[in-house]
């Protein structure tokens, strides 16, 4: 059948250098853990398995490394599309304002709605990666949160028009 | 194929108790509107379809109506559990009080984690309902969010595990 996986956090803390220079064949000195396979270790290979697209939907997003990832695939020419609540961006930790010196395109919601409160990624129109868990450290670190990642043909393709709808509503300034 | 519905919220205002009284045969006077099909009355009547069991965790509770509706469940004798975060217990508005004043077990988190940040109910051990939405007002009235409501094999099980553990690792008090 189609992916389905369920991730659990927090995730412990864990080298993931590997997934951002798979040809690299030094081991690296950093002082995490290497060789450990986590929660966050998996969703990160996810977020860079993107060949085309990637949808990003998020109320807050301030974890360095996942910024590390989405500035890498924009780098890669994949395009990079990123929605994220109009209270949430301004936060300190915030990324988004190194998104956007990047050149990614990023659009902030505009609706009455009280909080854009998503937390969902469509890697390439066909892979959704959704769940409790926003884009930040204490996320991944230290609460109780749930990813799933599925590919199901059923449950993709709504989350993907949702995106494309709130998109077009949202504002780009 | 299994179950596999999603839902995207602000849900509008609309009358659900035709849910809860579906034997009641006098039209309903309040002044909501009423015929209508919402995500939220979707939701609602998922989680009214438990017949054994309803395996709450949710990061915060304090919508009305999904209270009644748990509440509902545990005088037809169903077997409901519900797991919360310590600190979102005690706000204003929260429902725990009530469902604990019901005789329903209600544990929270004791963990070292920051935040019970998870979501999700279970029905029965096999439906899941799980996204980005507390269980509040806000969230069903006024934010943007979604939910998923699946029975996917490869999808249920871990959550319910994930509950069991958790349930285990909490606290009674
Ligand atoms: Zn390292
Ligand atoms: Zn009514």
């Amino acid at each position: 059948g189609p992916l389905n996986e369920v991730l659990f956090f927090p995730s412990p803390p864990a080298c993931v250098e590997h997934l951002f220079t798979p040809a690299r064949t030094l081991p690296c000195s950093c002082s995490l853990p290497h060789g450990v396979e986590t929660s966050f270790g998996k969703m990160l290979g996810h977020v860079l398995s993107a060949k085309v697209s990637l949808d990003l939907c998020v109320f807050s997003f301030s974890h360095v490394e996942l910024c590390r990832a989405v500035l890498l695939l924009h780098s890669r020419g994949i395009a990079v599309r990123v929605l994220t609540d109009a209270d949430y961006m301004l936060i300190t930790g915030s990324q988004i304002g190194a998104l956007r010196r990047a050149g990614i395109c990023v659009r902030h919601d505009v609706s009455n709605a009280v909080h854009m409160h998503h937390k969902f990624a469509l890697v390439d129109r066909r892979k959704l990666i959704t769940g409790s868990l926003n884009w930040t450290l204490t996320a991944v670190q230290s609460n109780k949160e749930n990813v799933m990642v599925t590919e199901e043909p059923d449950l993709v393709p709504p989350y993907q028009k949702e995106f494309e709808s709130l998109w077009e509503a949202s504002d780009p300034g």
